[in-house]
């Protein structure tokens, strides 16, 4: 594929084109310079172009960028012009939170199924999906065909958990449970370790005083 | 400062060695070489080093690093050796959720308001920690000395919010609202923006196919 070779850097700037764009979309906004699409994000316009000319431009001399193609294309990069079928593991605090994350009401992505270990908890529903014992999720994830698993469990457990996961030949993993974990090349892993973050501010707050 | 040059690749390796080091002393194992941290990190011996290096090394040839001492340097390069004080902005599911993380259960952070403007959750409490009308922050901030402001809030009131912040002097902003924040340079914000973290996670599959 010709975007292997992309830059983490690069990817990670995707996204934050996409949320920009689309703001405009909603001010119905149609065109934009790449000194415009700067001042909005705060990258320079060289950085922006050859951001995307990873991709193939899409820019027009003397036009800008088409603001509704812009944010389709960089949506197709992001593989989000197909919707995406998930799972959420572990139903507490975090858990709940991620559910009821905004990012879940798109098109994109779904969540058709969450697992916990409360027996108290298994057979109720968070708004339609119901809550399943975990010790049934390797059928569910073929069944399903599941691409995404969502781990919100304490970190003594997460790689058992993660473990079934690979066997049952999950794609993904969003990984909330703030620690490492060991998976074949084939699997990709997304980790949000909220502490590792937490001391970065600290850190950076340390230093700036 | 001899630490303001210090690249954020390195700063964002700095908490995991800090994890790392915290789990051998529990298994009360007393020294590493940077050979065995590599092996357990997936950072090159090398790599560790270098870290290592820019803070002054802390390894002794032929024996290693000695564990207690690297992990409380590593906790004083973080500003951890001392508490700070936060508050909680926005009481909702991700805010709870963020509450009941266990790092603040330890002596480096602590929570000492919540905030939100949902008359009917003001006046309750989440363990010992009540909920204050978002109305009465400013004088909480100057008050409590608070440094760390974490912002649970919708995206579209977090500028207005962050306004109000940082006229009252915070330090820091832990955001988690999804969107780009304007602050003088004096204020540090760290991003967790999940809606950019699934993106990437999505391309990632994408491209792996």
């Amino acid at each position: 594929m010709s975007e292997k070779n992309i830059s983490m850097a690069v990817i990670r700037r995707l996204p934050k084109y996409h949320a920009y764009l689309g703001e405009l979309l909603k001010k119905d906004q149609r065109k934009i310079s790449s000194r415009q699409l700067s001042e909005i994000t705060g990258f320079t316009a060289s950085q922006i172009r050859q951001d995307l000319n990873n991709f193939g431009g899409f820019g027009q001399q003397g036009y800008g960028y088409n603001i509704e193609m812009l944010y389709n294309e960089i949506g197709k990069i992001l593989g989000i012009d197909k919707s995406h079928s998930a799972i959420l593991i572990g139903a507490g605090n975090l858990g709940q939170a991620i559910f009821n994350y905004t990012g879940f009401n798109s098109a994109h992505f779904s969540i058709k199924g969450i697992f916990d270990v409360n027996k108290e908890i298994i057979g109720t529903k968070m708004k339609d999906v119901e809550v399943l014992d975990i010790n049934t999720v390797d059928k569910f994830i073929k069944e399903n065909n599941i691409e995404i698993a969502i781990l919100c469990i304490p970190k003594n457990n997460a790689q058992q958990m993660v473990d079934v996961l690979v066997e049952n030949k999950i794609k993904g993993i969003w990984n909330f449970s703030s620690t490492d974990l060991e998976v074949p090349e084939s699997v990709i892993v997304e980790n949000v370790n909220i502490t590792e973050s937490l001391l970065t501010l600290s850190y950076l707050i340390k230093e700036k005083q």
